[in-house]
């Protein structure tokens, strides 16, 4: 079509969850069907690219200091549950089913990646570990060797000294599957997890 | 999350391909994961609302007075393809299967969604019809009552003194399916547009 055309779709593909039809139905959407959409999407993408930051205590978005659930007079500040992304804190706020607090660590270790310690969001953890009012922190890494050894770095070494009770959370089957379709790790996961029964 | 975030999920949402889900990963992935590429993003979308019209002979998308297609002098200008909307011009340019040149109307008759003759690019088209270089017009328009009421209009009115070739594309049974899943009105469109076979 037009170069202004072609560079918009360049940039529209990448993202995800499109591709080159969704990219291109997209633009055609803003330029054609609808253009008083395309002002606003631009004005919604600057204004959230200028208010956003992150919460200086957890890592989560924010438009103050501290994002919404910090500075939650209602959530239980008793427990810290340590994430890897934004998005994991979202699945969780989604599912209802945690009331404490949060901690975004940006990413997990990986050597292959050049992914060090100095790199994650580690010493604001360790100091919120040392508070008093922090008594338990829950590692909701994902279920693979990063994350395993980040879990393993932040017992041994962020959390050493912190006095709080470390827990991993459960892997195995998830709710609906069963064994047929599982992949090994996964399985693997479910009986190292296996309870009591009898 | 933030009311900037909020916002801005609001308006992705609604956009061709995408949902909440969807709407959310783009907008962390925009935010969190690869922030640079917001700027990118906006830059673009700016310059292609700004630099994009319309092609002032065919209604195509256009940086400059025609289109690329109007101002390709390899393309057959005896023949005009009208059809409803640029991504139907974009789908017949991905098939390779027309080197002709095209009209938009940006639309088509529907008094129910108070769309009459005015609303659409008809003027346009009865000039460029008028000219010595065009003899053939194709109908490309939708499979539907409104389509069919639209060229009923065009062949009747529009065009009525052009002194040109008018067709409209045939319907039926698309490439790869069967009778099986048919819907009747496709299975209707094949009938009619049975042709000999002995």
């Amino acid at each position: 079509m037009t170069p202004a055309f072609e560079d918009l779709l360049k940039i529209l593909k990448p993202l995800p969850g499109l591709g080159s039809r969704s990219a291109e139905k997209i633009a055609l959407h803003l330029l054609v069907e609808r253009p008083e959409r395309m002002q606003r999407l631009i004005h919604s993408l600057q204004t959230a690219g200028e208010q956003i930051q992150r919460c200086h205590a957890c890592g989560n978005l924010a438009e103050q200091e501290l994002c919404g659930i910090c500075s939650d007079e209602s959530r239980n500040r008793q427990s810290i549950c340590v994430v890897e992304q934004v998005p994991d804190l979202v699945a969780f706020e989604r599912s209802g089913t945690y009331r404490g607090l949060y901690h975004v660590l940006h990413g997990k270790l990986s050597p292959v990646n050049g992914i060090g310690p100095e790199d994650l969001n580690f010493d604001l953890l360790q100091n919120r570990a040392q508070t008093d009012t922090t008594t338990e922190i829950i590692l909701a890494l994902s279920n693979d060797i990063e994350g395993e050894a980040t879990c393993h770095y932040i017992q041994q070494t962020v959390l050493a000294n912190a006095g709080v009770t470390v827990s991993r959370i459960g892997f195995g089957i998830p709710s609906g599957s069963g064994v047929t379709y599982a992949d090994p790790v996964t399985l693997r996961s479910a009986l190292d997890a296996r309870t009591d029964y009898s």
